[in-house]
Parts: structure tokens; sequence; C-alpha cells
């Protein structure tokens, strides 16, 4: 017969205790809100799906992370270990149930078999946003929008870099490396790691010193928009379609923030080996840049091709918030939200009157105001233990009532002014409600 | 080289798509908007543990349903089949950091391998809220008025069945049946399935027929509440603190809700063979009774025993709403909450003034109006189809913007009453809030 097992959680999952779960679901109340301002309407997907559909082409890190077993009816199934695959699996199945361009959110949990080593969770939440079924340009403009506005309504202060991931090619073209692209690609994604030093060095290995020398101009241009621009313009054999997107997506920016530099363009922005094909995007915190990008995304080509029968192919652009990275961040720049829980219950003086104590509990509840009930009179009758609770629970007042709860004036007593007042439900109402 | 991949979703796992998921995401919200003002907080926990913590003594169905497998580090897990379990190691872990008496809910998917056959999900939505290190019997109170409360702000009419555990256990005794409780909860449970003659059947060759027959006599007591509690009070052998804990419980829920039948006391409710000891009750839609109870729980001692070294147990009290059945219910009564979307879009006649148009679109989305931004033109520059767009959107506005979208006067189409406007930003929010 068991009759002790240790109470341990697996390497790399989470409990969430009260305040920090009231604080993720605030921050992800917040970021949601500005998502259905813009329209965005949410999804959601099983946890669990067929592996052959999670790891589709295969191959790589995801291989190994990835949950997979076989289920009682010995299917072979997986955890979903991103929103993205999924989100084309659902896009390709409901294709004809939804309406085009489809604007839509998903936050979900995620799980990877993960190194813990770095700091890294097993299980984790994903925030993704994408358009899709569109190719219009302001669709990738309303996306760096919307990154901008969900992040600045949390308070933050932060810098969008942007690329085009096309505009790279056709320079890469124009200088005649089009066939190395997937290795320069890797090597200009390691950049910040490895130093411009060595960088150079596997790029002269790779496409000989002149090109080499282009390719960390293109990557390194630096300046005001127009500069840059100009720059990467003139470096890709002149004007473009993908420059042209770039000078449109700032205009519009500037129209729309009403700010002269919303955004920066950054020609080292290339989201690795990615299946971005246009547009590619990161986002910094002024603050904290070191922590890397916080949010980031880009435009791909066909997102459901490898479900669908069907030859025409779903574009669209799409971005994703980290949101661990961002609690984290929040949390070492001061800048969590408050954890906005109840800050007011009622003291049990005698347990007879409970319903009593829960009629006033609900006056205020009706007026939007919370309000714990206590359940029970310390032993000794002291009232202050109930006090030391309440405020154990991070609350601000402690109603206590009359020996007619319901028609006697009430002591509200405020725990950080350690004062009492004599108060009517309706001042009871105002006082917790401004504070 | 794989080029196909059919895209399907395992059996008893479902995609939500936008509207769905708008109104899950708004029914839960609600009903967590009422813990809250109840001073109730969350939590979470992990998907997946240990397989030994949630199988725990093991054996029944829960074993044969679970998710469970060998990670990539041969840790042997499984995924939660409920919320409970997780919430008693939870308990037994963090027990030197909560505040008793500790009142949580926990809002999460469960995952159990059943029989698709029976209309059942193998992911599904628990919604649990509990009352822990309180024997008070305000307590119970509080988890039936929450129950109450939660679903009468879902505009639900609803009646609570309520007994007590531990008084059915005290007339067994009374009439000498204590060691046939198990065999005697079991087949009471299967009363409505089976009919009284086979319970009875059952009960005689269990009890003897004179003691079948007050059995039944106990679990069949009917009238109003001081009717039946006087029955069941002298059928258990006289007074006890059982039936005055359900007499208590009465007059709470009379103070608090100020009607005369908060609740129905209803002896026939044993739970089974659950784990509980005390108050127990379920919860029927009065109008849809026989989709069976949608809010059910009880009281239960010594929480995290099986978690726990210290010898202190933990009781408590709690409940469950379960949230695909409530549902699937208020789609059948019609009272699903509304897909409360984005109710307007601004049109796109130029797409070199989608800077503006969100510049527009801000205005209103600050002022707590949504507002979505069409991408681009049709291509024969006729607006009707972005009409039609947003009618299947379920819009019931579009904003046909001018030449200069931010100083001229707007275009409101009303797409209901096909009607035209021309208004100002202020007048389209007053319009669009009243909606």
């Amino acid at each position: 017969m068991i009759d002790y097992i240790e109470p341990k959680v697996l390497k790399g999952f989470r409990d969430f205790l009260p305040n920090a779960e009231i604080i993720r679901r605030s921050l992800t109340e917040k970021i949601e809100n500005t998502f259905r301002s813009f329209g965005f309407v949410p999804i959601d997907t099983p946890a669990m799906e067929y592996a052959e559909i999670l790891l589709g082409k295969g191959g790589g890190e995801t291989e190994k992370q990835i949950y997979r077993f076989k289920d009682n009816g010995d299917r072979d199934v997986a955890l979903r270990f991103d929103l993205t695959v999924p989100f084309a699996r659902f896009t390709a199945l409901h294709r004809n149930e939804l309406s085009f361009p489809f604007k839509r959110y998903h936050i979900g949990k995620v799980w990877r078999g993960e190194n813990t080593q770095r700091g890294r969770y097993r299980e984790f939440t994903q925030c993704d946003f994408d358009i899709i079924g569109s190719d219009s340009p302001a669709a990738d403009f309303e996306i760096i929008l919307l990154i901008r506005s969900a992040l600045l309504n949390l308070g933050l202060d932060i810098t969008i870099h942007v690329n085009h991931r096309g505009l790279f090619n056709k320079f890469l073209s124009h200088i005649g490396q089009i066939d190395n692209s997937a290795e320069i690609l890797r090597t200009v994604d390691k950049l910040s790691k490895i130093g411009e030093d060595e960088t150079k060095r596997i790029l002269c290995g790779l496409t000989g010193e002149s090109n080499a020398v282009k390719i960390l101009e293109f990557i390194g241009a630096k300046g005001t928009f127009n500069q840059v621009i100009d720059r990467i313009t003139e470096l890709s054999g002149g004007h473009s379609d993908e420059s042209q997107m770039l000078i449109s997506l700032n205009q519009y920016m500037i129209d729309a923030c009403g700010c002269e530099n919303p955004f920066v363009i950054d020609p080292s922005i290339t989201r690795g080996l990615d299946y971005y094909t246009g547009v590619v995007f990161e986002t910094f915190l002024n603050e904290l840049p070191d922590i890397g990008s916080i949010c980031s995304g880009g435009r791909y080509d066909n997102l459901a091709g490898l479900y669908s029968k069907d030859k025409n192919s779903i574009s669209g652009v799409g971005s994703s918030i980290g949101l661990d990275r961002l609690l984290s961040a929040l949390e070492h720049l001061g800048k969590l939200p408050a954890a906005n829980s109840c800050s007011a219950a009622i003291i049990c003086a005698d347990i007879k009157k409970s319903g009593q104590y829960q009629a006033l509990a609900q006056k205020l509840r009706a007026e939007g105001v919370p309000c714990e009930v206590f359940l029970e009179p310390a032993a000794d009758k002291q009232l202050v233990k109930q006090f030391v609770l309440a405020e154990k629970k991070g609350m601000r007042f402690v109603i206590i009532p009359g020996e007619n709860p319901l028609t006697d004036k009430l002591t509200l007593r405020d725990l950080t002014e350690r004062q009492n007042t004599e108060v009517s439900i309706r001042e009871i109402i105002s006082i917790v409600n401004k504070q």
C-alpha cells in the first residue's frame, strides 16, 4: 500500500502560485485586448496531434525535442511544440469555413524537451498573431503596428527592427551569390555571437573577399531610414518592389503613429533559416536590449501547403510574443502589472451571521467591488488575527460588521493607515474603488 | 520527400474556430469574474507530471484512461486527467507559501483516453474551485453560494441539490449497516439508471428487507427543507452535528440570498464512491435537468495526505464546473453569450492611405471601440466586396473614409439597415458603443 509520494514537479515545468498567475493573466488579458481592438480573433487547437502532422518534413531540433509517444490506441501522437504548425494544419482543414484575409491570434502552452540548463522551460506559453490570405503591404504594416500597440499598452519602451528578406536575396543575386544564400544566412545570423572578424573569415571562404566585404557592408548599413534604404537599394542593384515595400511601410507607420522613427531599418535582421520570404522583424526593449527580441516574425509564403491538395497557396505575415521572456523582462524592469486581487474582506465576528456577511459582500460585488468573507473567528475571538490574514493576502481594507451587518453602520479598517472609520456601504464602495 | 500530409485531428480532440473560441473565453471570463469577486485566486500547474504522482494509489478507470509515456529522459510521465490530483500535490509542495484558508480556482485542460462513442472528449476543460484549510460550515456555505452566483451571473435558472455524506453514514450505523456502506452507496448511486425495483432487490440481498425499505425511505425523503431534515434526522437516530450542519447551511443561504428555497435538500445525492466525507452537492439546470449535474462537489478530508509527511491534514470543500457540458447546455437553451467581436471596420479605398486608416482606427480603439482596418481595395475598386466581407465577419458597421481620412467627415454604413450617414469620429464612437 502506497502511503507517501514525494510532491515534485518535472524539471523545466512550473507551478504558478496565485500572485504569479494573477499577473500572467493580467498580462495576457492586456495583450488580448489590443488584439481584439484590431479585430483579431482567437482560435484554439488541441495540445496533442498526430506526430506526422507536427513533425511535417521533419529533421533538426524539433525531432529531438518533441514529446512523442504511442497513445492507448497505438496512434503515433505528440504534444505541439509551437503554434505555427498547428495553425498551418488548422488553416488547411478549415479553409472553407474562414473568411480571408483571416486575422487570428492564439495564446497557448507548447512543450519542448529542451536543455533546461540554458534557463529554458519545457512547458511555456506562446502568443502568436497572424494575418493570412493577404499579400497587401498593409498587412505587414498592420502586424508591425499591432506589435507596437500591444507593447506600448504594457507601458514598454521598445524599438522594432525591420528588414526585407527578399531584398537581401536580391542583393545576393546581384553579387552572384544567391546559390550560397543558405550558408551566408547561417553565417550572418551568428554575427553577434561569433564577431565581425570570424564572420568575415567564413564569408571570405564562401564568397571571396570582395563579396564578403559587400555582404558585411549590406548588413552593417546604418543611419536614418533614408540613408539605409538608399544604401541597400543601391547595393542590391537599384530600386525594386522590395525596397519600395520598405519605403511604403515606413510611410504607413509615420502616418499611423505620428512620430518620425516608428521603427528602425536593420539589414542585419535575417531570422536565420526560417521560412520567411518577405519583411522580417524583431523587437527589443530599450531598457533591456540584451535579453534579445521579445517579439519576432515576418512574411511567409504558402503556410498550409504541406497539408493542402488545393494548389492556391495561402501566404501571410505573423509574429509571436515570448510571454515568459516578456514576464521576466517586466519583472526585471519593475513594470509587472499589479496583481489586482481583492482588496477588502469582511471580518467574521460570529459564525452564525455568515449568511448576512455574504449578503453584505454581495452588495459590494454587485457594485464591482470584489470582497472576500472570512470564514470563522479566531479561537480567542481576537480580530487582529483576521487583520493579519488580510494583510498576508495583500488586502488594504477589512470591514468589521456590527451586530446587524446589513443595517448597522460598518467599521472600515484601513490596514495600511491602521485607522478605523464608521461608514455606510455606499462609502465603502467609493473608498475601495478610489484606491 | 513528403509533399502532402492529410490535415486531421485526433478523435476526441477539437479545433475551436473564432466564434466558438470567443464564446468559450467570454464564458470562462464571466465565471472567473465571479470567482475573483469572492476573493478566490487562480493557480496553474503543469499539463505533464510524474505518472506516479498522477496515479496516486492507482487502480480503476484512471489507469486505463491516462495518457502515460516515457519522456526523452526516460522518465515515467503522464498528462493530468483532472485538476484535483495536481492540486493535492501543489498543496503539499507549497504548503508553507500559502495562507489558509486558501480559496483558489483553476481553469485548465485535462486529458483522458475515454471512449468517444459516449459523446465524450479526450481533451476538455475543467473549472475547479475549492476552499482548503477550513472546517468552518461557512466554507461549505460559501462554495454553494459561489456556485449559485456564478451560474446566476450566466443567466441560468438552476437548482442546487445538497446532502450530507456523514449523515447518511450516521443513518447506516444506526441501522447496523455501516460495514456494507461501500456496496450500498454503489447501489444507491445507480438508482436513476436501474430503477427503484432493481435497487430494492439488490439492497434486500445486501441488508435484508426491512433495512432496504429504510434505505429507500431515507434517500427518497421529499418535501420542504424542514420536512426532509426532520425525517432523515429521525431515521439516522436523532439530532447530530451533521443534521445541524445542514440546518445552519439552509439558514446561511436564506440570509445571503433573501429567498426561501435557495437549495433543495436531497438525500439521494451521494456522489458515488468519491472521496467526499461531508456535505455533497449537484447542480441542475431547471430547463434542461436531463443533461445531469453541471456543477458538483463536496467536502473532503486530508486533501494532500498522500504527498505530505506533515501529519496535520488539510481538509476542504470544493466543486467543479464542467465547461463543455455547460457550453452545450447554453447552446441548446439559446443562452450562449454573444460572440462580442469587433463590430466596425474601416474600408480600404486607397492602399496608400493605410497609415491614415490605422491612425483613424487608433482613435476609435483609444475610446474602447474595437475597429478592424481592411487591407486592400477589391481589384475592381467596388466597395461592396468589402461590405460583404464585413458582414461575413459579423460586423454591423463599416466606415468609409474620405479623401483625407483624419479630417474629412466620414461615412458610416449600417450594414443591417443598409443606410449611410455622414458622421464625425465622436458620433461613430457613440453609435457603435450604443449598439
